[in-house]
C-alpha cells in the first residue's frame, strides 16, 4: 500500500501530463484565476463576445447556490415570479438614474426576422421590413418592467407588500470581461418588494442584505463586511444600497451582493400608488437585491489554492470521492464491494459520493483531477485497507491525511466536511482581519494599498469630490460605509475636513 | 354549522361578486381558458407584444414541474449546463433547415447601446455607432450555439456521450399569442446529448420521448400518445422527431413534448467530428428534446371545469388549505389551535397546507378562490367539529366532501390526494377514449373532425403532399406516426393508396 501511494504521489508530480497546468497564484493571481476556471470545467468563453459556457460541473455549484438561496428568500416570505426578457425603450427610461446608468451597456433588439439573403445563398440577412416600431432593451435589470407591471396589482394596502423574486438571465454589454466576475449575459436572482410604508421597506432592504451575508458565511464560507454604499457608488435609481463585501486572496475587494432601498423612485417614475388604511393615496416605496453568477467568482477566489479549487462542502456538487488503489483486477473487484457499500452509507447519510472505478486512469491522476475540482474529501482504498477494516482519508483545505475506520464513517466524515466547513471560514476571516488596517494619513493609505493590499478603514469627509480623486489617484473605491454604531470621528485622510465615522476602502474586482 | 355551511354556500353562489366570473367551457372555451389563467392568477400578458409574466401562483406551479422533470433528467444520467442568450447570425444560419425554419420568428440584436435623445430631453435613442459588426439572434432554440460548442469538446469517443440540459427562455416572434400556448418569449428546458453511434442517439431521443410521457402521465394526469411526427411536422433539422400528444376537453390536440433525433445533421453543419475506437474520424449523432411552459396550458385545459382550476396533487404547490368556519374571535381561536395542530401534522406527512384564517373574508369567498385555483383538497372546521374530533374535507376534482376524524388525518389526506391524482388520469384517460374514432373514409373523417373532434385513427399514403391537401381542408394535422408494431395496413383516405398503418390526425393548438 505505502509502494503504492509512492506510485501515485509520483504521479500526481506528473500532473503537468494531464494538461492541467495551473499558475500559481504568486507568479500571477489573474492567470490563475483563469486557469482554474478552465480547467476544472467550470466555465468558458463563447463565441459570443463577452458570453460565457457555464459547463457542467460549474452549473452544479451554481445548482447549490440557487437552492440554499431559494430556500433562504422562500423562508423570508418570498415568492417566484418570471417578467419578460426585453423591456421596450419607453419603460426602460422612465426612471431617469437608472436608465442613465444602464443606457451604454443595453443589448438593443430592434429586427423581429431574418429573410434569405439574396446575394448569397444559404444565408440570412435582417429582414429590413421587419423593424420593430420601438426598440426593445434586453434587461440589464428589471426594475422598470417589473414597476410597470406593479402599476396593475397595486391598488390598496390591502395588497402590499409583494415580496416577489425571479432567476433570470441578464445582459450588461461588458468591454472588458472575465469568465464569472464581469460576462456580458450574467444568471442572477433579482428580489423586487413593493411596500406601504418607507420604514418597512428599509426593514427589508436590511434583512436581505443580511439573507445574503448569511449565506455568504454560513454556505460559502467567506466572511463578509455589511454596510452602506456611498452616493458615487450607489445603483442608478435607489436611495440607498446596502451591501456585502469580501475579501480575495490577492488582496482586492469583491461586491458579493447589494441589496438597494429604492424610496418612492421606480413608484413616482410607473405612477405605482395605493390607497392606504385612511383611504389617501401615497406613492409605494420599493426595494430590489440580487447575487449572481459572479458569485461563482468570489467562491473560486476565496479559498482556491495552486492545486486547484476548494469547494465549501455545503457548496460541493460532489462531498467525497473514493478512489479504489489497485493492482490487479481482482483486488479491484474486493475494494469495489467495500467501496460500494461505504458509498451507500455515506449516500444514507445525505452525502453525494463519487466512486471512481476507471482503469483508464492512475489513482494519483485521479488524485490529482478532483484536488483540482475542489472535492472537500477524498477516500482512498488499497487492499491492506481491506484487511484492517480502514481507509485513507485526505481533505481537500488542509490536504492532511487520516487512516479511518469504515466503521462510523458516515458520522466521522459528515463531522469532518462540517470541520472542513468551519476551517475554510476561519481561514479566510484569519485572512481579512490580516488584511484590514487603519490607516490616519492619505501616505499610510497608499502605502498600505500598494504593499498588503487588503480593506483600508481610513476617515472620509463624506464628499463625492474626495471619493473620485481618491479613486484617480490610488484606484481604490470606498466598498462600504459599516453600519455599526459607536463609529469614532476624526478627520479625512484626504481633504483633512471632519469626518463622523471610518469607511472600508479597497482596490476592487 | 349546517346553518353556516348554508351561509358559506350561499356565498358561493355570488362568487359573481368577487369579480372573478368565469366563461363556462360549452360557451366559449378559449375565454374560459384565458379566464382560468388571468382569475386564478397564474399569468398576464406584459407591456411587450407576445411576452407574459408568469405571476407567483403559476411559477410555483412551474417550479413543481422544473423538480420532477430535472430529478427525470438527472436519473437518467444527465447533468445541467448554461449556453449564451445570444447566437451569433453566422452560426444560426450553419445548419440551413433549422436556420430556415426559425428565421421568420427571430428577435435580433443589432446594437449594444443607447444615448440621449439630445432632440428630446431625459429620452433615449439607439446610437447608431453602436452598431454590432455581426447581428445577434436571441436563441429560438440553441442547436446552433451548443453544437459550435461541442466541436471544441469533442475529440475521441471517450469524450461521449454528452448528456446536457438547460434550463432557459427562449424567443420566437409570434403573430398570434396566447398565455402559456404561444408566446413570444418562454421557459423550457432544452437537452442537447451527442453519441458515438446512431443507435445510441436514436436510443436516447425515445428515452427522452418516454421520460416526457411518464412525466405527463404520472406527475400531470395527463394521458399521451406516443409517436413520430410526419415529415412536414418534424422539427427543422431534425432526422426524426418524436413526440407526446395530448387532448384537452375541446376535442384539440396539444403536443406537450418533443424529442428530435438529429441524425449527424449538426455535427455536419459544425464539424463535430470524433476519433472512434478503431482510430477513424466520424461524425457524432446527436439528439435534442424539451418541453416548455406551454405544459402549463395543458394542465389547465387537460383538468380545469367552470370553476376553476383542478391541479393534479403531485404538481399542486399547496396541497390542502383549511378554512375555518367561525361567528367570532372565541370559536376562531379555539378552531386555530386545531388547524395549526393539523397544519403541522400534514406538514410532517411531505404536504404543503396552507392555514387561511382571514378574518376579512368570508368562509364562502375562500371556498371559491381555492376552487379557482384548484388545490387538490380542502378542509374546513367548525365548532361542531371541535366537539366530534371531525372535519370536513372536499376534493376539488369531484366536489365530494366527506367528514374526516382528525386522528389519521395525514395518511387519509395522503390516501385521498392519491386517488385525486389516479382520478384525474381516468377522467382525462377516459375522455381520450370516448374521443379516439377510427375511420376509413374521407367523409367520416371530416364529420368525425367537425362533430365529436379529438383524435382521429386514419390511413394515410404518407405523402406530405396528402398531408397538406387534408390540413388546407379541415384544420388537421398528423400529430403523431404511432409507434406500437403490427398495424394494419389499409388505404389512405384521402388517396386511396396503400398505407402500411393507422396515423393519428387532430384539430390541435
Amino acid at each position: 500500500m505505502a509502494r503504492l501511494r509512492q506510485a501515485a504521489n509520483r504521479y500526481i508530480c506528473k500532473k503537468f501530463d494531464m494538461g492541467k497546468e495551473i499558475t500559481e497564484r504568486s507568479a500571477d493571481y489573474s492567470q490563475w484565476y483563469i486557469d482554474l476556471v478552465k480547467k476544472a470545467d467550470l466555465a468558458e468563453n463563447s463565441d459570443v463576445r463577452g458570453c460565457m459556457i457555464i459547463k457542467p460541473y460549474g452549473f452544479s455549484i451554481w445548482e447549490k447556490i440557487q437552492q440554499a438561496l431559494d430556500k433562504m428568500f422562500k423562508d423570508t416570505g418570498h415568492v417566484n415570479a418570471y417578467f419578460p426578457l426585453f423591456v421596450p425603450k419607453s419603460l426602460f427610461e422612465a426612471e431617469e438614474k437608472n436608465a442613465e446608468g444602464f443606457a451604454k451597456e443595453c443589448a438593443i433588439v430592434t429586427h423581429y426576422r431574418l429573410k434569405a439573403d439574396a446575394a448569397n445563398k444559404g444565408k440570412l440577412i435582417v429582414d429590413p421590413e421587419a423593424k420593430l416600431e420601438e426598440e426593445l432593451v434586453v434587461r440589464p435589470t428589471s426594475e422598470a418592467i417589473i414597476w410597470s407591471t406593479y402599476k396593475k396589482w397595486v391598488q390598496s394596502y390591502r395588497d402590499l407588500p409583494l415580496l416577489i423574486n425571479q432567476w433570470a438571465n441578464v445582459v450588461r454589454w461588458e468591454m472588458r470581461t472575465r469568465l464569472f466576475l464581469r460576462t456580458s449575459e450574467f444568471l442572477w436572482q433579482e428580489g423586487h418588494t413593493a411596500h406601504a410604508t418607507r420604514e418597512e421597506a428599509e426593514k427589508e432592504a436590511l434583512l436581505m442584505m443580511n439573507v445574503y451575508a448569511e449565506f455568504a458565511e454560513k454556505f460559502m464560507a467567506l466572511p463578509v463586511l455589511r454596510g452602506k454604499k456611498s452616493d458615487g457608488e450607489k445603483f442608478p435609481g435607489a436611495a440607498d444600497t446596502y451591501c456585502i463585501e469580501a475579501l480575495m486572496q490577492d488582496g482586492k475587494a469583491l461586491q458579493a451582493g447589494t441589496s438597494h432601498f429604492l424610496g418612492q423612485n421606480f413608484a413616482k417614475a410607473f405612477d405605482v400608488q395605493f390607497t392606504n388604511k385612511e383611504g389617501k393615496l401615497e406613492f409605494v416605496w420599493g426595494t430590489s437585491w440580487g447575487v449572481s453568477t459572479r458569485l461563482m467568482g468570489a467562491l473560486i477566489m476565496a479559498h482556491g489554492d495552486d492545486d486547484g479549487l476548494i469547494i465549501p462542502p455545503r457548496l460541493a456538487s460532489i462531498h467525497a470521492v473514493i478512489i479504489p488503489i489497485f493492482k490487479n483486477e481482482d483486488e479491484l473487484k474486493r475494494i469495489s464491494e467495500k467501496a460500494e457499500a461505504l458509498k451507500k452509507n455515506l449516500q444514507q447519510a445525505g452525502l453525494t459520493v463519487k466512486y471512481d472505478a476507471r482503469d483508464t486512469h492512475k489513482p494519483g491522476f485521479k488524485f490529482a483531477e478532483y484536488e483540482l475540482k475542489g472535492i472537500p474529501v477524498r477516500i482512498a482504498i488499497g487492499p491492506r485497507d481491506l484487511e484492517n477494516g480502514t481507509m485513507e482519508v485526505a481533505r481537500r483545505d488542509t490536504k492532511v491525511k487520516q487512516a479511518m475506520k469504515f466503521e462510523d464513517a458516515a458520522k466521522n466524515i459528515q463531522e469532518l466536511l462540517e470541520e472542513i466547513q468551519a476551517n475554510l471560514f476561519e481561514r479566510a476571516l484569519k485572512y481579512r482581519e490580516e488584511h484590514t488596517t487603519i490607516v490616519n494619513s492619505y501616505d499610510e493609505f497608499k502605502k498600505t494599498l500598494d504593499e498588503k493590499g487588503g480593506f483600508v478603514l481610513a476617515h472620509w469627509d463624506g464628499s463625492s469630490e474626495t471619493e473620485t480623486k481618491v479613486k484617480e489617484e490610488t484606484k481604490a473605491t470606498i466598498r462600504c460605509i459599516p453600519l455599526e454604531e459607536n463609529q469614532e470621528s476624526g478627520a479625512c485622510i484626504f481633504t483633512g475636513k471632519p469626518s463622523s465615522q471610518r469607511v472600508v476602502f479597497a482596490r476592487a474586482y
